[in-house]
């Protein structure tokens, strides 16, 4: 795969993301480790709560959908992450939903201060197989540049 | 442990968690399954890269985190996560790195239209075992009150 520079994103281009499947397992699995709210672990807590069953932590939501978009990303130059934006939360991730992720480049800046770099963005809407809204949040990134300028 | 309602909080109380401690193969564990990164998966591409070496996906850090946070947390009467703020990350988390995390209860608001529930956010700021600030984020909260105003 060629190497993919500053220069070669395109603002507002959307990036090629695969669907993300939820398993109950995994959804228990993930927020035992690093979410323990009793609605992302215990059946019969989620039950009572007010979403009436099981929901996966919104951690490993923004996880499992980071994992497609930097599959999606192919071989950019990325040298670091700088940040991420905030994280909205529409609706909760159930065991069985399989979530969209239309990830898009945005906000592309070329680094006065070094010229050699710039800064990416990449915003994502991720939806469910319902085509209802489930999250909005973005990633920051610092990328190569081919050509210093 | 008593439960504790929306009434219990108190703008600005810190929460008192425990350390973070990070490990060579939880790191690249959780990279290799959410943020496949070379920097975060590879020790060769990471010595190349600008961190010098192997560094932990800021999800890894910022999940490992919020496991402290939950369980500072005690028997808060949550309903829901509403979102996140924006995560500022200053410096890297490498392996053998013990996080410290300064959590504080802020944002508290009332519901108007609800007044059997308020809003709480969780303000984090998360240093190094060198005192370095490594990041910088907040969590919001539906929280249940014990009285209806």
């Amino acid at each position: 795969m060629r190497k993919k520079y500053w220069e070669d994103l395109k603002e507002g281009e959307r990036l090629t993301c695969r669907p993300v499947p939820f398993e109950r397992s995994d959804i228990i699995f993930f927020a035992k480790k690093f979410d323990p709210q009793p609605f992302h672990t215990d059946e019969a807590a989620a039950s009572a709560s007010i979403f009436g069953g099981l929901i996966a932590s919104s951690l490993h939501a923004l996880a499992a959908c980071t994992r497609v978009v930097v599959e999606a990303q192919e071989d950019v130059a990325i040298i670091s992450g700088v940040g991420m934006d905030e994280v909205k939360m529409f609706n909760p991730v159930r065991p069985g939903d399989v979530l969209t992720v239309e990830a898009r480049w945005s906000d592309l800046k070329r680094s006065r201060s070094q010229p050699d770099k710039g800064v990416a963005g990449i915003r994502c809407k991720v939806s469910n197989q319902r085509g209802e809204p489930v999250m909005e949040y973005g990633y920051r990134y610092m990328i190569a540049c081919r050509d210093v300028a």
